[in-house]
């Protein structure tokens, strides 16, 4: 059965049922990874186009592996090769790209809002595989796909959510995805890193780390994204650490089993310590492994029968 | 059935006969890429290299998209990341691939000429996917191919060319192709873009629009090739859009139901107004879907059967 | 039947009877490139990551070619438009791969070593496709097939090894290789290029080509490196070819029927004489046809069967 819809744009459109739906089909596509031969029929036939603005290795190699092995042709444009260095407009792209009858466009863009224009112009299917500073709604699905494999569910847990919260789609996307589903989300990071207004997403603010972390289910760190802050938000990266980094010690205060999550990559030593990142409660990893589970599960259920 | 020639360079060495058989060709292929299943098993095992010595996103797409519905494998080089920063000459690059037994190569290079070197060392087809300022044969046909869906034939229509003729491969494989199926080519565009002894090819040159646009069948405007040019050949943008650019003023004289072609990326407002490039009678789009076929039916016609 | 062994990371660690079983096997699977369909379905579902750190044509097309004949999925990751820009180390990138479930991954890395730690971090078979100035097994496996091909044994050959041995993996591993399989091996080069201690790999070291060259049944010209030169280790181009270029005259004193090798790509005019690298003798366009069939062998080897 397909999803209604046509484009996984954020987590905003995506309704309750859906968002389990696509965690229900995610945990039982999972299991193809692990076979030997690692490949089914599903999408055969269908094209998919990754085009990606901006670098990637860890989401572009797990669409590409995700469609690979639902035996869909992929095609993949990197900016740095296309036309636009001959200056194409995103809409000229788009309105290009249709008009070779794509099944899906999978879409990375430092703009946000890049992926919804995609969407408008195009019968495709468009994946929205990171927007600017907007939204990452695959990332915030694997996050809770792994949350809900290590926990059961998802409903009543208590999130804590830390670091550059104003620069991080990751961000954003977790905190409508996790609220939507009856999670309660807590956000910590230096005032400068707290987008005004966050509030209203139905998310709690606080300036320490401690206290965010107090009683938490789940700590997702959030990487310090150098290469998208105009100037550096903090003092240094020392300091930074310090105050805000994830060590054994601020950990001290959540639950006991509490699960450690990072969207990658990894600043090692500056947002979290190696002890944490490589510690017993880290599911890091399962994050990426999910990644290919949920990326799987959408392209099945926006290409896979009839409409 | 294949064609008797390896290779497809330009529009000079490919007969009447060659051109209408490939234009017949990629009208049956075209409805497969409007199939849910869009995949035939005919060049299953065939090894397609891309080989993009420049930036390009729609030639590439295309001519991906066209073997992977045909089921063949490609392998994709460009040339920021490959032996070319090592200084390689084509020669060695050419003899290298050749070794791999490829089935087909498909060349973008900034150098003319080079997909013939190409051509005479391997055995491989090789297709010309554009070389420098010279041919763009896998373009022409596509829009040979897009002229004759919408007018039923190709044969005593006008063809009025606009731009930038002297940088133009487009251009310049356009011309060759139209005059030989029997069409009339008008040229226009300022004295320092029209290559001298271009009438030689059998067009007609005038240096106003208007006069070019005059009972034309088909308008034709060529991209202002900004990366292509040394210094720029007139004196700036703004006039450049006033004196050559397309716009629904310019188009008066066209006669009725005019088709109007660019073969992208678009300057929007420079060579065409977005009113004209967005039109009714811009066939721009199908030009872009009408090149997945083109380069279906050659792969086909050339690698599809014992030879 | 599989290799005992998960990963291919340098030649020290092959034993005699591992090589030639590699060996073997690549024979029996070159044909499979020259057939109409060159492909079977032995690797179906498998997944193959090429993860290239480097610029590379032939071997990184070698290796997705052989990949693509054996039906494997492949999905390519190069380090300008992956995540290395944002810093990540390996070891968070080879664990992010590793998570996706791939049955090898293929580097290329400017670091020696860079794929042992990838292998030891990875269930996913490992090949080295070249670190640094260390290793490149795989250049050793396809000059080692083609001697054997054109010979029928190594054992009790002469192979002299001219040029810049100290910043050369091909050399090393072939040096490893072929001694190994019972060879003689003789090395020439200026005193600046030749590693101190080299003779401890069992190889004899000179500093006049013509010594080296004589008796030689194969003469293996090295590539100068210019691109991996600190500062230029002998006075010029002109200089060198005249003292250690290989030219027709300094082949005079080798055998009848000696067999010229390159590992490619080559500086024409400079470490080889265009016409020894043309000449009857050359044998370099076979190693880079030996080259896919010994990557097709090694895929096969380690992930085509139970293990």
């Amino acid at each position: 059965m397909r999803l209604a819809k046509k484009d996984i744009l954020d987590m905003e459109s995506l309704s309750v049922g859906e968002i389990q739906y696509i965690l229900d089909t995610a945990e039982t596509l999972k299991e193809i990874s692990t076979r030997p031969i690692k490949k089914v029929p599903t999408l055969r036939g269908k094209t998919v186009i990754h085009f990606f603005y901006e670098p990637s290795t860890r989401t572009k190699t797990s669409f590409e592996i995700a469609a690979k092995r639902l035996s869909a042709d992929t095609v993949s444009i990197s900016a740095s090769t296309s036309s636009i260095v001959k200056g194409e407009t995103l809409v000229d792209t788009a309105k290009n790209l249709e008009a070779m009858n794509p099944d899906a466009i999978i879409i990375r863009h430092r703009a946000a809002g890049a992926p919804h224009i995609l969407a408008r112009l195009s019968r495709a299917s468009v994946i929205n595989a990171g927007d600017g500073m907007h939204a990452h709604p695959t990332q915030a699905l694997l996050d809770m796909m792994t949350v809900r494999e290590k926990r059961g569910r998802l409903a009543g847990l208590r999130i804590a959510i830390i670091g550059d919260v104003a620069h991080s789609r990751v961000a954003r996307s977790n905190i409508v995805g996790f609220i939507k589903m009856g999670a309660k989300v807590v956000l910590a990071g230096p005032a400068t890193m707290m987008p005004i207004g966050v509030e209203t997403l139905g998310a709690r603010v606080t300036y320490h780390v401690q206290e965010a972390i107090k009683d938490a289910d789940v700590v997702m760190v959030l990487r310090i994204q150098k290469e998208r802050q105009q100037a550096f938000v903090f003092p240094s990266e020392r300091e930074y650490a310090q105050c805000y980094g994830l060590t054994q010690e601020k950990l001290a205060g959540a639950k006991e089993n509490v699960l450690i999550m990072h969207p990658g990559p990894i600043n090692r030593g500056i947002e979290i310590s190696p002890e944490v990142a490589e510690g017993p409660y880290s599911v890091i990893l399962e994050q990426v492994a999910n990644g290919v589970a949920i990326r799987m599960a959408l392209l099945f259920l926006l290409l896979g029968g009839p409409r």
